[in-house]
């Protein structure tokens, strides 16, 4: 019978909500439980025992805090207890009422009125009801010490009344009126001071629960009042929020027990969304219980054989939204269900997001046109958004990542091309060019930088013009500016709108293709320092009076520099390795083909690095120190490592390889200027064949680019100013030129660390009640981080005498840190370590749920395949055509559409990430079941009760 | 209304439940829910769509797996849709058929009969439900290929049959008859081969759930079938059980849906460890509503805003036991609750739970004797019970510690005692003595090794030999033989009794001290090692050609010695190091003082072991492979990462500092023998004076040995053979006399191996569900595996030629890694981390509910200062009373009582780990429960309805 109400309730609830979708929302709520204890056994007091905004927050007696919050489970008894309440209490709707005394006169009132209260005790209720209130809130010992003295003399004072008078009805005079000083409407010390005040909205209101048992009363008394006007009922709430409903229960004593746990439902009633909605608009006591109808409908069961209630539940990281209920829906969905045959279409990758940015428009520069138009109107506010403090900690840590980066790029640079650019030229590059895109760009939070490829290609180039005899910075000049050119036709034709054939399997496969030539550079860097500085295995230091290396003559015709070295006054002997080869001495000795201890230094501090900088990173979920601290730690871990083992390697002392930067702002190499000329260093054809390495520049720029641009502008960073891939790619080329002449290294978006730039502007909802998950509102967009940190990034310029002391073998670190950093949540290597483990343990991934394993594990081999085969490229001579191969995952993943299921795909080569996935699918699962209506469940029940009749056997 | 039935509900399962209480307990459930779902759209056919032993485990379709374990979570709503189904369906309990078309029969006629079926639709419901069962069992490709060429196949047999006859109703006897083929009584080959079975005890049954939606029903067809006997019905199972119940739900196909619901809502009730034993022992319909409302009121409701319903609950690490429903309490305890005063005094140490093991008998002797008493029936079962697989894997482990703790003590002791006790001598006195008491000790999970106090003596004691020119194995030996005179006296006189005052206080003090140690000696070495091999922090590779070491000779009086070298055909600059030093000539150089590479390598070594062990032994926790290998590696984690170091060192070929062992069976030092002769080293009153460093080598002897022996001996390793205190320490007395004699080291018990013992030969049941916790039922207590162990150990000796390639490093690496894990699970550390922690991190431990935080952090400090205290003294000349002082913590501990209150203590001072305490303190709460009757709940029900009458209002 409960059933056919179920509907009833449903439809009550719709029109009640219903009624006016355009008026403000009511207020949040905070919830307090107080509950009547005695205090030493003697004077009862309110103490309050629990808290809800969201979730439960209980006191804990002995431990004397406040516990976790957790979500609120109850028992199904203490519910219909509380309906039987509502049902059968004073229910008193916009009460006008302004004080406590006031509102409790009039409930007793009430009460007696319909019976339900003996006249004669309600000078007792009314006695109880005022008594004080405690809070929980943080005291000195000293306070407290205090508190104690005051509460003694009251309660002396208390029984020299009660010895007087014989009755406490009598006594409770003196005391309301000593209660009613602590119930002011001026918000007390402890209410301003209370901490918890910044969770809460300015507009948030109290709902105050009073549940206790007393000895006078024999049937419960039981009362829920609205007020009209929400008002400060002084010292009742431990917060100073104004009290806009009011809970009341007293009883025999006996039943204290489940009176707490009446309290905590009516508490969890009032903090959940919907039955917060219908209290604020309830006409009546019906429309009440409807609430707790559509609230026990809704209720999420667990078996008791199969959880522990003692084990307090942690607030889950998501929580469903209260838009799926009252919605006429079936009953909540619970986790064993819909065998049925959704997921479907279950996204399709990044296409199905393409907005209006992406759209060819056909016209000449007419991406361009629109994205100058569409970027235009916020350039104004792109410098007065910045305004917050947020941005400054952001300038601080993309910063400190950039010169990080500089750094690091810079001296692989200057490795890779003999120091034509070094580091200077990269710090100088990363300047200029950076603070250009952000002050002018599409998407000024995208942050250029070196890249792999754009390095893979210098090397190759490099090597290509040695080996060739071709005058390098000349050759690269004109590669740059035919890459410039065709990247400006790139423009001009709209072909950014391609990037939308960009899947999941595309950017992370070649994220993961870069990250994993980080790692190897890394490492391949350390073997070849091991290899100049051989470590001598059969040393035994015992020997070592027979271990030593000696500058000797050549053995023929040496006798002219012997000559000349007596008249400089020298011997053979006493020359140095350097001039002992200049001179064309031989090195003879054990000693002369080792160097001792910087090779095992340099392992020290690469692995250390490594390390330190992975749990510096991690220390942010650590337990330790205050969230501010560790986000601090975690945020500037990687430049603390470096100044850690800078500090190591300067105590050890070895002289292990040290970054090498000019001490004056001139390039690295003697052998150039600031201006590369155009012509003169190579003959007339190379101009032109240069068109060809520069297609491949084209391509590499354009996808590292766009890649990392749709990366930036993904949809659920909520961007609110829009993309602009055209101007993007625009500016892209303009810098190219300017980098080219001035022989810079080029630039284009580095993923990592624009993606760390969007992290840290990111803006949460301020107050989210204690365990409920900050809500995520969108990202700072602005241009003057950008700007700022590439303008601080120039005048590091100057640090060149610091940067001197900083080792090789730790920048290696750090890049093995940044290969490994940028594979974390790469989906790519998810499902490489699937192959790893046994079903039973795999964690709960949404595509698992939906994918057979064998179809997961084809798709990760073939992108693996694919990695394989451009490892391999990359490795031979080929090399040079890299970039035209990693083009060709977009034509391997169009071709798996022959191989998959689109359902597959949808869920295995998705650029929405694993949350927003389960979301949607609810939101799908959703519609689907508004189907089934509720019309066919009011059939079953109906059949029963007719069958009710009939039926005698039962 | 409802709750009026809640009492008459718990008393008539009271009554049902405990009717038979000596009768076993009924057999086990496996639920599998089965759901009717169109084959291609057209043939029906049952799927199984989920599984329950303990929780459920859903199939995901598009999957294609069944998803992990989790705890089954309903709406409310369908658990009154069950209620209703259970009211008015048809119920059969003990009904006698042996096969489903029988079944079904009776099933559908008794429906007949009481007019719920029209009989016209007998033969199709008959049809539908002999449908062939399909399950989710793991197929290769292949044979689903054939199964699917099958179903093609039969289903065209079922159209031409249709098409002949026009009505399903004819068509269904061919195939019943098919279908029966499939129904036969033999488990199939899928049946068997399900490797649930495993998880399944013998005598498992099994319920069926079958619910489905058809075209020709308008009302549902309800009944759920207790049979008289337990039938094999074939295929109807996922695995080969025979089926007791049968839940069957068939109605209009528009609600599908809910009939899910409601089948995943019975199956869960199934499940039900008291639902489970009514089901068994119900006589009626009212039984199995009664069931219902009990499951109902024990439900544990979750609000709806709070969870969403998608995430899937973990089963808990603990369960909530039945005992504690139909108690007749009030509803289940929600985490919210209980703001009383329980936990009083929660526990107090091991006082509380001291046996008649440490009672003090007040005879000479009596505890002696009392403990062979006690052990000596289980003499022979203490080498039968040993026969099992799992003593294999814990001798190996074992024997891998041994050996890795004879090694690193051993090599210890020769750097303490300058080789007068080395490895040799450690790894035989290892075996002699481990394997006598394990072969005759009271407690033979002990495992006795060097401790380190032990070795702090042992330092201090060789020290003061050689400082005051004793002979330091003869002083040894009286102060051996004194002290195990000593020891005899304590267990004459059953002093083994006061070990009842250790508590956790003294306890964890002490082992921190000692891992402490552990650890500052590890880095103490490798400091030390490194200056011995002083790195030059000023070569310069440029350099090398001046970077010498020469042997010169001496500048004064050398031309004798000249003279001899030039006799033996030699010079002054072609001797070695050690030649020159003995020559007397001078080494001159900038290369003589430092050794190059070695320092490096050997910190390379000594971190690399540390974090390869420290990773490896986490192992065990990662997902990937299967569980056993992982626990291998894991319990494999020190030899690995020994050997993998080992490997590291040679392939690199640094010469760093060896084990150095001896290579033939003798004493390490050259200057004894294997016998100590007790006479004629020393003066006549050092034999006296002796007997005091001998009380303090007692008081060593006597705390290491007993609280590890408490340790071992704790309740809550269930240990069914009892202690032995008084008979262990005399073995290690008789152990102290033979070791003195050899100068072998002096042994006691070793706490953290012997918990790796213990933890090694845990058992626990066999066949959980999944997702199910397995239970802890003791531990396998025998003395096989701990004298294989030592018998292993003494074996090893002649592994001399292969040990001397370990690297001292390693040993400090593994060292570092002993002293770190010991720390784990010390709750004085977690203490220490409290320290740093904001409240709002701290983990929801025990005492941080009951105990406020300055307490703690007071309790926290007390024992912080006497560890520094003990540390400091440690380190003076007072260190030789360091045994001593380790009693005074005792004394501490029994000062706070007068700090802390009884209550606080009970939290912060018990050697009752954390899991066990919850429960113990639920028990605690749960009998408090009892006396809140559920009389008074009836009142306030009754009360209320009371009301309802004179109530116009509402």
């Amino acid at each position: 019978m409960r059933c056919s109400t179920i509907s009833a309730a449903a439809e009550r609830i719709r029109f009640i909500l219903g009624e006016e979708d355009d008026a403000p929302p009511p207020p949040q709520l905070f919830t307090e439980l107080d509950e009547l204890q005695a205090v030493d056994g003697q004077e009862m007091e309110w103490k309050e025992t629990a808290r809800w905004i969201k979730f439960e927050e209980k006191v804990e007696k002995g431990g004397e805090r406040w516990s976790k919050p957790h979500v609120a489970t109850l028992s199904l008894h203490s519910l219909f207890e509380l309906k039987t309440c509502i049902e059968k209490g004073t229910i008193l709707l916009d009460l006008e009422a302004s004080t406590l005394p006031q509102l409790f006169e009039l409930i007793t009132d009430s009460q007696i009125e319909i019976g339900q209260l003996k006249p004669e005790l309600k000078d007792q209720v009314m006695y109880t009801l005022l008594r004080k209130h405690r809070h929980q809130t943080k005291k000195s010992n000293l306070r407290s010490l205090a508190d104690i003295g005051k509460t003694v003399s009251s309660a002396s004072r208390l029984f020299s009344n009660q010895d007087q008078n014989g009755s406490p009805a009598t006594a409770h005079r003196n005391l309301t009126s000593n209660s009613l000083n602590d119930f002011s409407d001026q918000p007390d010390r402890d209410q301003l001071k209370n901490k918890l005040m910044k969770k809460l909205p300015r507009d948030a209101e109290a709902s105050n629960v009073l549940v206790g048992g007393v000895d006078f009363l024999d049937t419960p008394f039981v009362a829920f009042v609205r007020l009209q006007q929400a008002a400060m009922l002084g010292g009742l709430t431990e917060v100073p929020v104004p009290t806009r409903f009011l809970f009341v229960l007293l009883g025999p004593k006996s039943k204290a027990k489940s009176y707490h746990e009446i309290g905590r439902a009516i508490a969890t009633l009032m903090s959940d969304e919907v039955f917060h909605d219908i209290a604020y608009k309830a006409k009546d006591r019906q429309d009440l219980l409807a609430g707790i109808e559509e609230f026990l409908d809704e209720v999420i069961v667990l078996p008791p054989g199969e959880w522990d209630p003692d084990i307090r539940i942690e607030p889950p990281k998501s929580l469903p939204s209260s838009d799926k209920r009252y919605s006429g829906g079936d009953g909540p969905q619970m986790n064993g269900d819909t065998p049925g045959h959704d997921g479907g279409q279950g996204g399709g990758g990044g296409h199905g997001h393409v907005g209006e940015e992406l759209m060819n428009t056909g016209k000449f520069c007419g991406g361009l046109i629109l994205d100058i138009k569409r970027k235009l109107p916020f350039f104004a506010s792109d410098f007065y958004d910045a305004i917050h403090i947020q941005s400054l900690s952001a300038i601080l840590f993309i910063y400190l990542g950039t010169v990080t980066n500089a750094i690091t790029f810079g001296g692989l640079l200057g490795d890779a091309t003999e120091n034509m650019q070094g580091v200077l030229e990269s710090f100088l590059g990363t300047a200029l060019t950076g603070a250009i895109f952000c002050l002018l760009g599409g998407q000024p939070l995208t942050i250029l930088s070196s890249t792999g490829p754009v390095l893979v290609f210098e090397r190759l180039l490099f090597n290509f013009s040695k080996d060739h005899d071709f005058d390098y910075l000349e050759f690269r000049l004109w590669i740059g500016l035919w890459s410039a050119f065709f990247c400006l036709v790139l423009v001009a034709t709209d072909a950014s709108s391609l990037v939308k054939y960009f899947t999941r399997f595309t950017e992370e496969g070649f994220s993961s293709l870069i990250s994993f030539i980080f790692i190897y550079d890394a490492f391949k860097k350390m073997l070849k320092l091991a290899h100049y500085n051989p470590i001598n295995a059969d040393y035994d230091p015992n020997y070592v009076t027979m271990y030593d290396c000696r500058c000797m003559p050549p053995p023929d015709d040496g006798t002219l520099i012997s000559t000349v070295l007596t008249s400089v006054n020298t011997t053979w002997a006493s020359l140095d390795k350097k001039q002992c080869v200049m001179y064309g001495g031989e090195l003879i000795g054990p000693a002369c083909g080792f160097v001792p201890d910087v090779t095992l230094m340099s392992f020290i501090l690469f692995l250390g690095t490594y390390t330190c900088s992975m749990s510096l990173k991690k220390f942010k979920f650590s337990r330790f120190f205050p969230t501010t601290v560790r986000k601090l730690i975690s945020d500037f871990a990687i430049i603390l490592t470096i100044v850690i083992f800078c500090g190591v390697d300067a105590f050890v002392g070895v002289d292990t390889p040290k970054l090498i930067v000019p001490t004056e702002f001139k390039p690295t190499s003697p052998n150039r200027g600031w201006f590369v000329p155009p012509f003169g260093g190579n003959p007339w054809w190379v101009y032109l064949a240069a068109a060809l390495p520069a297609l491949l520049v084209t391509i590499l720029v354009f996808m590292d680019q766009q890649i990392t641009a749709v990366i930036v502008n993904r949809k659920e960073h909520k961007l609110k100013k829009g993309a602009g891939y055209h101007l993007d790619l625009f500016w892209v080329a303009i810098l190219l030129i300017v980098c080219s002449f001035m022989c810079l290294p080029w630039y284009v978006a580095a993923t990592v660390i624009s993606i760390a730039h969007i992290d840290s502007l990111k803006m949460e909802t301020e107050c989210s009640a204690p365990g409920e998950q900050p809500k995520f509102l969108g990202v700072r967009e602005q241009r003057v981080t950008g700007v700022f940190v590439f303008v601080l990034t120039g005048l590091s310029v100057f640090m060149a005498p610091i940067l001197k002391f900083i080792p090789m073998p730790v920048l290696y670190g750090v890049f093995l840190y940044m290969g490994v950093a940028s594979l974390n949540g790469v989906q790519f290597l998810d499902r490489l370590q699937l192959l790893l483990m046994p079903a039973k343990h795999q964690p709960d991934l949404i595509y698992l749920r939906h994918v057979p394993q064998r179809r997961i594990h084809l798709f990760t081999f073939i992108q693996a395949l694919c990695l394989a085969l451009l490892w391999v490229l990359k490795s031979t001579v080929a090399a040079i055509i890299f970039p035209v191969m990693i083009l060709a995952l977009v034509a391997v993943r169009k071709a798996m559409d022959y191989i998959f299921s689109q359902q597959d795909l949808g869920y295995l080569d998705d650029v929405i990430p694993e949350k927003d996935k389960k979301k949607k699918e609810d939101e799908k699962r959703k519609k689907k079941q508004k189907k089934g209506s509720i019309d066919s469940e009011i059939d079953f029940v109906s059949h029963f009760e007719a069958l009710l009749k009939a039926d005698q056997s039962a």
